[in-house]
Formats: structure tokens, C-alpha cells, sequence
């Protein structure tokens, strides 16, 4: 038989946290409300000292098991993460007193080491791959006696990160939906045990990544299973399937599991840069990403959409924003036909500065696409303010001899 | 006679603005203050709805004048911006019910445009430079009997900025200094008063970025005078000189007045989004880059950093994040020599990926640089875990027979 965590036990972990977690605002987005034509209030989990949710059930599982047996964590705990989890346990270990093991694969960015070994964990890197890691850390944790702490299938973790639905009522009266990233399904999991307990007609709505998207096939009884596990920028959910606890909560008290591409997510971390001034990462953005893509669902309703961290790594954020620009039109290349004579750079470069655009970069493919030998095709990649402003530059440069296309 | 705010002046602006402006969070960095042995409070102005403070002084400005004489307000008000203060105008002109008219100078970004249009004003672009459209702003407003609202150098402009002094002090008990962008002055006109007045005190200090040192070269008496005046990242504070009532505040209530390059800006930009998940504009991160490079004048105080603004194009953010990750070294440019073998750059890439880096990009320079003419020199972007990942990597392909530098 399953333990499931109930309702008691998300406010006994309410308990617990007061005071040793951040309240993260959760605060209505006037802009977004009206872009999406409905009443969206946003949970900052990514506000979090260590940048996510995860903290919420690591410190529970810390001080439940503290209660327990007093010298159940002398030892020290364990836990397999690469990622939020590592960050958030070590964080609250060290703080505790307690001494925490985290292992983590070969492939794991240093950022992520370091983030870790900065809290004064033992970091392990082992294993070639996510399995041999966690039968490592299992191995492990058996030889010395390390109590593990399973980042999503344990019953105090789930109860932890239950916590954030209690907030999220608290501070939003008559929610019509909270919409969740799923990823192993402990955010979801306590979440909705909170959400229906305290307010049943409030629907609770989880995202995945349409790359990792066990829960969205098991919920929705897909047949074949739609779940390439191809890499995403959501890493954060990038989980096979929910754990047994997570799957339980989820068939009760879940209403709809939908996925997102990888554009939908990258739109959205964007967007919350762009529009709200703040960094999630990619599995954070997938809630929003859900009523970007899907507003009808949401029309006219108060939506809590919970920003579950933002731990992105600096060259992706850089990536999504040029990407974003390239989208919106505002980034944009030109290929432009160059005749082999003195001054025709010169020429083309004015037709663009006369088009108020900004030149970002030029590239010349000499032995490719020219129709002659005694012309160049230069790549420009220009700034503009969108789609009209690239059309008319393009005419300008036609209209001055010199063939150019996008 | 300058007719200079008081105190209460600033405490009837607080009344005014209260219910209509965000209460912005004033939160301890744990992280910032561990690294820089200060206890370092950030005043999070990004988060007011149009992204900057410049909402508050606009605010004060309307209600006060309404207040004052019901009819002043009826034909309209207007100002010349380009940045935050026509867009803060313009927002709570539209909530009250007051025309707005916006004069931007003819090179204004369109996005800054279409910011401001949003909120109904009437947007006149207007003049090749900031002078040519301030005449032309000065015209129509008396042609039109149009109410100006100076950007910084008004009497409750001032006085509506002077809040923030206000609620930091709420929000930091013992508060030994607060650190305050300067462009025209009037947010640290404002935050001075209120703050000399409730905390003796506390030291009041001015960054301003040395491209534009109006203020420092006037307050420190520098001659010659060291204010090039030339572009910068933080467009926000590109004034050449403080206003007449924020000159004489200055005077009477900032202790010290202290210049940030232009690479000091962008590590605090990149360090905020990095480490507190925010995004601020150039402007609003200089009093945290006087804290990073500066941080021995803070030692072991409690500083208050108000993080002015968050409007930043994205262009321009993504650049910041990519020479961030260049400055430290987890983006970096390495040369290799490649003989012109089947098999050579194949050979080349293996070792790259044995050393667990990134190729990010690969340019070839055939005619350039190399040794031989059987020989290219490919320029290969790798992200990297820093410098000495970066050393192995040059090693490595130097013992494999290929010269490489960076």
C-alpha cells in the first residue's frame, strides 16, 4: 500500500518551513492579465534563496525526519540530483547541521557542482548516465548508512512542496485555476492535494514538455506513448515518468495534463523577461507557456500559474533572447547579391542605416548562391522593428540594383 | 528662489501615491552580501508596473496639480522622453483620465514607442537630438496650453521619488548607507531628503556612470571636467547635468558622488540575472556595480541598493550575457591550426569533447594567420567551465600537433 501524504500533513510542513522559507509574492501581471484576456497571478518559487520550490520539500523531509527519530539524520542524508534538488537540499542541510552527499552524473555542468558544493555538500560525480548515477547513489547511501531523499516519490517531499497551493490560495481569493509544471510530479502532487482540499472547484492544470511527457501519456492514456525524451530546455521536468506516490495524487486530484513545445517555453521565458523583468527557467515557464498557447481555456478566469524556479544557464538565456528577437522580427537576416566593384558594400550599408537599422553582422559567401562569379552574397543580419521595417529595407535595396531576399 | 521640496512635501507625495503605486520589495541578498561582506538590501524599482520609479515622481506630479487647481490638469500634460518617465506619465495620466502628450526624438527605438502609445498617449516624434526635440516640446506646450512635466527637475517629481528613501528606511532598521543612481537627480533629490531627514545618519551615495558625470565632476569639482558624454548601457542616466532643485539637494544631502564603468555595469546586470533571477536596465544595476567594485567602503554596513529600472532592450541583455560569459571565461575563442588533411578537424573536435567543452561556433580564416598554405586557421567558440578548463583544452591540442592560442 501507497502512503500518501494528506492534507495535515501539507500544513504540518506549513509549520515547519514558516520562516525558513521565503513567502515568494505572488502577484497578479496586469500585462499578461490583458494579453491573455484573463486575471493570471504569478508564484515566484524562482525567488527562492536557491531558486526553486525544491527547498520547500527537501527542509520538510530535513525536519519531519528531525522530528521523528532525532538521530535518524546523524549520518547524514543523500540525494541524486543534478539539478534543484542538490542545490535546495544542501542548502538546508548545512543550515540544520546535517551532512549531506549529493551525487551527481559525469555530464553535469560545473555551474551545478559548484552551486552545490557551495552549501558544504560531498558531491560525488558518477555515472555515465542518470540510471548509473542513481544506482551509485543507492550503493552509497546502503555502505554509509546516508538516509536517501528522493527528489520527487517521498511522502515529506510531496508534502513540502505542497505547501506553495496553500500560499497561492492565501493570497488569490476565488481562483478558477493554478496551472503546474510536471516533471516526476511532486510539485503537482502536493499542489493539488492542497488546491482540491481547501477549494475543490478550483481546476488544477499541469504542463510538460511535449519532449518528456510521461505524465501527459499516462493521464491522457496516449497510445503509442508520445514521449520522445529528447533533449529540452525545461531539464528541469525532463523526468520519464511521475513516481508511484505523484501518479496516485494525480489521478485524483488532477483535472488536466497538457504539453508545450520547446518554442511555446522559449516564447515564455522571454516574454517573462521582456514583460516582467525576471529570469525562470525553462520547466518554470512552461505554465505560462500553457495560456500563451491555449488562452481560450482561460478566458475571463483568475489563473495562479507557479513559476517553479530559475536556475537557466546563462548561455541558454542568451540563446532564448536572440532567438526571441529573430521571432518578433527584430532580429533579422538579409541576403543581399553584391557586385565585385569598389563601393557597392558602401552602398548597401547606407540603404540600411537610411532604414534606421542597426547592422549586427556581415557574413560574404563568395563561392555560394551568387548568380556570378563577379558577384558575392552577403549575409547581413540586421536589427529592425519588426516585419514592415524588413520588407521595406528589402525593396530599397531591390530597388537600388541589388537583389536581396530573406 | 528655488523653491525646493521639504520633507513633508514628501510624506503628502507618499499619501498620494499610496494604492496606486507597488509597494516594491526591499529584500536582503543573501548571496550579494556574502559576497561582498555587507549586508546589501535591494529596492527592486523594476517592479513597478511600467519597470521604473519614474512612475512615482509622474504620479505626484498630477495628483498634486489636481489637487491644487481641478481645471490645470484639463487640457493635458506633456513631456520629453524617450525612456521611462513617458512611459510612467503616460500610464497614470491614462488612469486619471488626463491627456498625455509624449514628445520622443526622432531616433527612439520603436519598441520605447509603441510602450508609450499603449497607454493612450498622443506620441509626437520630433528633432535629430534630445535638444531639438525639447524646443520643439517647449513650443507645443504653450501653443497647446499643455502642462510640462519635467523628467527630473520639478518640485513633485521630487518629491514623489523622495518615497522610496521612505520605505527603504521602513523596510532596513539601521540602515548605514543607501546607494542611488544620478542622471538629472531627481531620485536621489528625493531619496536624500527623506532619508537625511528620518536617519541622519545614514550616508547617502550618487553612482553615475563616468560616461556621463555630470553630477560627480560638479559635486567633486572636478576640473577638467571628466564627462565624455558618450554612449553607454545605461541610457537611463545619460544626462548631462543635474537639475537646478536636485544641484541644490546634492549639495545638502549626498555625502559622496562616485563614477562605474561601462564593463562594472554589465558584470551587475549579468550578476543580478544570474544570481537574484532579475533583469535590471544599466542604470538601475550601477549602484550595485559601485558595491562590487568598491565593496571595501561597505564592509561589514547595511546598504540599501536601489535598483532604479528595468527596461533594457533585449538586444542589448543578450550581449551583456554573452560578454559576461566571455569576461568569465566560460565562452572563449580558441585558434587552432588545422592542416588541410581529411580526418585533421575531426581529430580536432574529439578532443574538444573529450574535455567536456562546447562548440558554440567554428570559423575558418583560409587566407589569414596560418603558417602554411596547406594549413587553415579554424577559430573555434567553446564554452568552457573557466580558465583552466580553457588551459587543458589549449594543451591538449597543442600535444595532438595543433598549434592553438587563444
Amino acid at each position: 500500500m501507497l502512503d500518501l501524504p494528506e492534507f495535515s500533513d501539507i500544513q504540518a510542513a506549513q509549520k515547519r518551513l514558516a520562516g525558513h522559507i521565503a513567502l515568494t509574492p505572488c502577484a497578479k501581471s496586469q500585462t499578461l492579465s490583458a494579453m491573455l484576456g484573463a486575471e493570471v497571478f504569478l508564484k515566484y518559487e524562482n525567488f527562492q534563496f536557491t531558486a526553486s520550490f525544491k527547498e520547500r520539500g527537501a527542509l520538510n523531509f530535513l525536519a519531519a525526519n528531525k522530528e521523528a527519530h532525532k538521530d535518524r539524520l546523524e549520518k547524514g542524508v543523500l540525494a541524486m540530483s543534478a539539478g534543484n534538488h542538490a542545490q535546495g537540499l544542501a542548502y538546508h542541510a548545512q543550515r540544520m547541521g546535517v551532512s549531506a552527499t549529493i551525487v551527481m552524473p559525469k555530464f553535469t555542468p560545473n555551474t551545478k557542482v559548484e552551486a552545490t558544493r557551495v552549501f558544504g555538500a560531498n558531491v560525488h560525480l558518477h555515472g555515465e548516465t542518470l540510471e548509473e548515477a542513481r544506482i551509485y547513489a543507492e550503493g552509497l547511501s546502503q555502505e554509509r548508512d546516508l538516509l536517501m531523499v528522493h527528489p520527487f516519490n517521498d511522502f515529506h517531499v510531496v508534502a513540502g512542496q505542497g505547501t506553495i497551493g496553500i500560499e497561492v490560495l492565501d493570497a488569490v481569493e476565488n481562483l478558477d485555476a493554478i496551472v503546474v509544471p510536471i516533471g516526476g510530479g511532486g510539485l503537482i502532487g502536493g499542489i493539488s492535494l492542497a488546491v482540491k482540499t481547501l477549494s475543490p472547484d478550483t481546476r488544477v492544470i499541469g504542463v510538460q514538455a511535449e519532449r518528456f511527457a510521461g505524465a501527459y501519456n499516462d493521464f491522457n492514456q496516449v497510445t503509442p506513448a508520445k514521449s520522445p525524451n529528447r533533449v529540452t530546455v525545461a531539464e528541469g521536468i525532463a523526468v520519464k515518468e511521475p513516481g508511484t506516490i505523484n501518479k496516485a495524487l494525480i489521478q485524483r486530484y488532477v483535472d488536466e495534463i497538457h504539453t508545450v513545445s520547446e518554442s511555446d517555453i522559449e516564447r515564455s521565458v522571454f516574454d517573462l523577461m521582456e514583460v516582467e523583468k525576471v529570469v525562470a527557467e525553462g520547466a518554470g515557464a512552461t505554465p505560462l507557456a500553457l495560456l500563451q498557447k491555449h488562452p481560450e481555456k482561460f478566458q475571463g478566469q483568475r489563473v495562479g500559474v507557479v513559476i517553479s524556479g530559475g536556475n537557466i544557464d546563462m548561455m541558454v538565456l542568451s540563446s532564448i533572447l536572440q532567438r526571441g528577437l529573430v521571432r518578433s522580427n527584430r532580429l533579422t537576416r538579409i541576403n543581399v547579391e553584391i557586385p565585385d566593384n569598389p563601393g557597392a558594400m558602401s552602398a548597401i550599408t547606407a540603404i540600411v542605416a537610411e532604414h534606421e537599422s542597426n547592422i549586427v553582422d556581415i557574413q560574404h559567401q563568395r563561392a555560394f548562391s551568387a548568380s556570378s562569379a563577379r558577384a558575392t552574397v552577403a549575409e547581413l543580419v540586421v536589427q529592425t522593428r519588426g516585419s514592415e521595417q524588413e520588407q521595406k529595407l528589402i525593396q530599397a535595396l531591390e530597388a537600388a540594383g541589388f537583389p536581396a531576399w530573406t
